[in-house]
């Protein structure tokens, strides 16, 4: 079934504590969109500048991306992060961030697009998330990624954002940060109260938690000896539970379930490499076996 | 089947952010002895002061803690140690160690602890550790826990005992400060190569991950609202393990993965309580229902 993605498309350049490349693929959407079209194909919503490589809307085409929704601005620049990891590869500073396009974007939705069931609010600002759900209708399953630069700058939108969609993803310091509570799960419960059904918390390394009023699902993340760099992590997983989702029509509780374990499989894969490179490289095949070991290490 | 500890008995002072509580009952023996009584009876090696409370003797023993090995000296002050909890709970500041008794503690197994099948040397000295495995014969599995001070001025000793052991517990952060590594799973794999069958990191909230060279298993910590504060929760852990596995008499891959459960869900109930208090209110009962909770968060 159709899956929406919004969000940034960008060029980054990233730095790690062996390592530097520039003008990497990257942005939410774009990550999101490659994890997901192992499952599903994915329509997406964001725009680039006049800098944009036509062979990597060709790319995004190969994959099974519809980039109807992709504005080309000629006279602008596309978004561009630069952030360097630390040596522990968990902490990253952001050097610069050049919003370029990306800073009065108005999204417009192909006709196509509005009656997607299943729609994915990628990390960017939330009132570019809003005008994207205002132009979709009588969608399955609505789900947002936000970060703390909107729950500080767009806090009422956010909380007006809340009230209209059915999932929301975000780290454990922004639970935190957002609701106040020092408790990961208090803070999570205190989401749910703000009007979502769901709340996944990403932590990185340590895994996800989902919770909604009648679950929680635990979910470790797959151990990779490989850690190249991480950025992208949080958007692939979701990529990968929306893509699942999408790919089965349904988002019932053991769907979601699967699909978390998905997501957490593609974002292993991702920090396997410099941008989306890793994805690019493995298969479907790599994704099931891969999920398959997982399953062998988790449960008793 | 008969399960040895030894490690410290203490008296705490703890320090939360809403509440201090000084001559809490506390140390790595003390803690795991009374989680792994749950599953077995414990034969304790440990040593106190003057200052030992004799209805403390009495509550070990009315427990199912052999005190046999539990050396008074009269003429000493019981270990203790003060910590302060900062208000994530999870970063902790050590204000004063008083080793006292424990300084220059020579452990002398009592008879009847020889031929202890399961031994787990719990936090401390890696000097005593050695000395009471040397006293041990014919053990099916012996379990070591250690923390970055050994590992610092014990480093020598530390590298003899991982050739004598057949699993280390440490903190992801310790396993990295031992091999040098930044992944955690290399560590692990490289703490294999120092001696031990398999390597246990605890990650505290995050839970924990089990490594040998056949199996890799993932096991989140238990989620908690009512976090009181977290002394002797690693303490805790292996009690639950250990005692699971000296119950079932056996240490096969399927015993540890379960055992490595109860660890987790033992631990979840110490958080939520001052010291020891907490695990004196539970039953096995209540260890039992909320193992089930667990599974059916975990796995897909």
């Amino acid at each position: 079934m159709s899956l929406l993605v919004v969000g940034s498309v960008a060029y980054d350049n990233i730095e790690t504590p062996t390592e530097r490349r520039d003008d990497v693929l990257g942005g939410s959407a774009l990550h999101f969109s490659f994890a997901a079209t192992f499952f599903s194909p994915v329509q997406l919503v964001a725009v680039v500048g006049g800098d944009w490589r036509k062979e990597d809307t060709q790319l995004l085409e190969s994959r099974g991306v519809d980039t109807t929704g992709l504005e080309v601005q000629p006279n602008g620049k596309t978004f561009r992060w630069t952030g360097r990891y630390r040596e522990n590869m968990d902490d990253r500073d952001t050097l610069e961030t050049q919003l370029n396009v990306l800073g009065d974007f108005e999204p417009k939705l192909p006709e196509t697009y509005r009656r997607s069931q299943f729609v994915f609010l990628a990390n960017g600002s939330t009132k570019t998330q809003l005008k994207v759900l205002e132009q979709t209708q009588g969608a399955d399953l609505v789900v947002a990624d936000t970060m703390n630069l909107w729950i500080n700058v767009e806090r009422d939108l956010l909380l007006e954002l809340l009230q209209k969609i059915d999932g929301l993803m975000l780290n454990d310091s922004e639970a935190k940060q957002l609701t106040g509570e020092i408790n990961t799960l208090t803070a999570a419960r205190k989401v749910l109260e703000l009007g979502p059904k769901f709340v996944v918390i990403k932590k990185g390394e340590h895994g996800a938690i989902f919770i909604s009023q009648y679950d929680i699902y635990l979910i470790p993340a797959f151990p990779t000896e490989q850690l190249v760099e991480p950025t992208g992590a949080g958007d692939t997983f979701a990529g990968g539970m929306m893509g699942y989702i999408a790919q089965q029509g349904k988002s019932d509780g053991e769907t979601i379930r699967q699909a978390i374990a998905y997501g957490a499989i593609v974002a292993s894969f991702q920090v396997e490499g410099f941008g989306a490179e890793r994805l690019l490289q493995i298969s479907k095949a790599d994704i099931d076996e891969r999920l398959e070991k997982f399953r062998r290490m988790i449960g008793f």
